[in-house]
């Protein structure tokens, strides 16, 4: 069983073509700049040459049209045809309070993934017309959507409701929902499988750094609290994201400083995070050089910011769960920045987080990286939203 | 040594009379609706009845001729004249990054204050003006400024930094400074008198949960964070204000909800915290009322949600000084509501807090309310931060 897996952003749309048996992708890819001069189509096959398509596509169906084409090519695809593709997963960024699960598509969800889009005014759109290019495409195979916010579904209500009037929640539907489900869902599971356990015996804190950032606590296999809120902005300081800062400076901006509203969303969300404090990027590998290699003071300051911040959390959420069993760290800089990983493990000791210098220099694999008897273990462990979600159209298209 | 201390707000004014030999409160005093028709004084007196004035109060000057009239009232007064007034201590909320400690004022402190002003555009001008009040009536008089901010200004520049354009703190000032700082410091340095220790060999969380809440992280004698902000919005929730919220949902309320500036501030330093999920009331006695005798499903829900956000404040901190020696409740709700201190404390055994049930049934009292042998100690302290002012301004003035 071949599962298509579909990530629809604003001009851009990722793929991966996944064979179930053995979980084998066979193919993955990357269109960019749809809708916009110069739109180009990136396919990678384990062993084989990038192919690579440049031609204007107006939009996402041209775009998945030409996906279509790319999987099915003679010389260049892996499958004979589009019959070869069972079902197609689609990440979808917003599901609300409506869905905790996966779900199989259908005339309903549409209209409730075009509600939601109220509240993810940016994300979901994309997700909608994404599916729609895929409906009409493949009308008769069967589509699927996984949402970022599902997993988070269990955070209990104590927990998700704002310090607000009421009636913002049960009137607007403003509350926590937090975002990279998917990913917090995977690695999750992915460590009880490494430490032998069922997840339902474990308390863990799984912590996604990327460009976008988030922790989630996991207790008795449920999301239980996760740093990002009502949007991806909240929590901690992300590669152009401010996080969480104090509400009043939002006002501050406006009232004193004259800022627009787009302004302010500009500022907080592209121009803040470690990209506001260092000036120099959002990518954490430049910040890193500058601190390290150029001794720029405020790249320091912004990598000390966001350990700083990462590591607040996880002893929050030891408190949220009365203790922790393990942290997980995932995602681009998860994965890939033991300095990153040392840094905000430091002086944790007092929650028996000991990490093992040696075993921390890994980059992208599933290992432990705590010492031997550390009370507290200590993992990297490499996300994999997609085959999350092919897992997902199986279990809902059996 | 008879000090006076001041805290003036924008339409009361609260004052002590204290007497440094012995710290003995000679007599204390309220002012009421300064400007607004119905201007009222009430002093009290130790083993006498409340003496009350009501009689126009144009402002503040007016406001403190009558204060010291009372005070030297030859049958409800308590000292002769006002030679017997040695000094004057002023609370002042924000010292911006000029004070990290009390100072004599003077000139060029007036005109900082003054620039402060635009930091805290609600608090600094009420106090200035009661400062200028009191110069006119006791022109010889020294007069002393103590900041909330002051205590706050020890916390590391990654702890105060917001993740942000770097310019808006360089240029425009916003960063955290935190507040409440004259009773986070009294309530530390008494917890290490309790503990027959130095504070300086403690780590210490101390909690002041009032209408206005906020927490602290004391390691070797100094804040090293705090909860509240750039404003005193930030942190947990409190009796009216949302505390953190997704900044997002700040600018959706304006954007998607066409609310105005003024409109959002209010809703979120007014209408939200306990208040704003309960709807009830922002007397956390009226909420927990409602919750326990009324069975006030929302009422509960705001009792949980605040409960969980210091709980949640409380393992951070311990993740910021590795670890926690002792936690302090202090202030309205933190000295009378065993109920609040057990629900807090409650799940927080991996750190070591085991709560003396017996024990906690206090109010108002300096005692420790952890089980004998708790690994982290836990306390009641009444906060006192006239007598603090006080003894800042003998310091400064002998």
């Amino acid at each position: 069983m071949n599962v298509l897996v579909v990530n629809c952003g604003s001009s851009s749309l990722k793929y991966q073509l996944i064979d179930m048996k053995g979980e084998v992708v066979l193919a993955k890819g990357l269109v960019e700049r749809i809708g916009i001069e110069g739109s180009i189509l990136t396919q990678k096959v384990e062993g084989r040459e990038k192919y690579i398509i440049k031609q204007p596509m107006a939009n996402h169906k041209e775009a998945i049209k030409l996906v279509l084409g790319a999987l099915v090519d003679s010389t260049n695809g892996v499958i004979k045809d589009m019959s070869e593709i069972s079902a197609v997963g689609h990440r979808v960024v917003h599901g609300g309070e409506k869905y905790s699960n996966s779900v199989l598509i259908d005339d309903e969800v549409m209209k409730a993934l075009d509600e939601c889009s109220k509240l993810a005014p940016l994300h979901n759109p994309p997700n909608i017309t994404g599916i729609n290019a895929c409906k009409e495409l493949m009308p008769t195979t069967p589509m699927v959507a996984v949402f970022d916010t599902a997993f988070h579904q269990t955070i209990p209500e104590y927990a998700y409701i704002y310090p607000l009037p009421y009636e913002l929640y049960t009137e607007h539907g403003i509350r926590k929902y937090g975002f990279h489900g998917t990913s917090h869902r995977y690695v999750a599971s992915k460590v009880a499988e490494l430490m032998n356990d069922d997840l339902k015996n474990l308390k863990v804190i799984t912590c996604h750094l990327g460009n976008g950032a988030s922790i989630a606590a996991i207790k008795d296999g449920k999301s239980i609290e996760t740093s990002m809120g009502f949007t991806p902005l909240e929590g901690i300081a992300m590669g152009t994201r401010s996080g969480s800062i104090d509400p009043a400076i939002v006002t501050f901006l406006m009232k004193e400083l004259n800022y627009s509203i787009d302004e302010v969303n500009d500022v907080i969300n592209k121009k803040s995070g470690v990209y506001g404090i260092s000036g120099v990027s959002s990518d954490f590998r430049d910040i890193e050089d500058a601190a390290w290699k150029e001794d720029n003071k405020r790249a320091e300051l912004a990598l000390d910011v966001f350990h700083y911040k990462v590591k607040k959390f996880i002893g929050s959420y030891a408190a949220v769960m009365n203790g922790v069993d393990c942290v997980v760290f995932t995602a681009g800089l998860g994965e890939n920045s033991p300095e990153t990983r040392e840094a905000i493990c430091e002086g944790l000791d007092y929650l028996g987080i000991k990490l093992d210098k040696e075993k921390n220099k890994v980059r992208g694999k599933a290992v432990e990286i705590s010492v031997e008897g550390s009370k507290v273990k200590v993992f990297v462990i490499p996300t994999d939203e997609e085959l999350m979600i092919a897992r997902d159209v199986k279990e809902l298209v059996k």
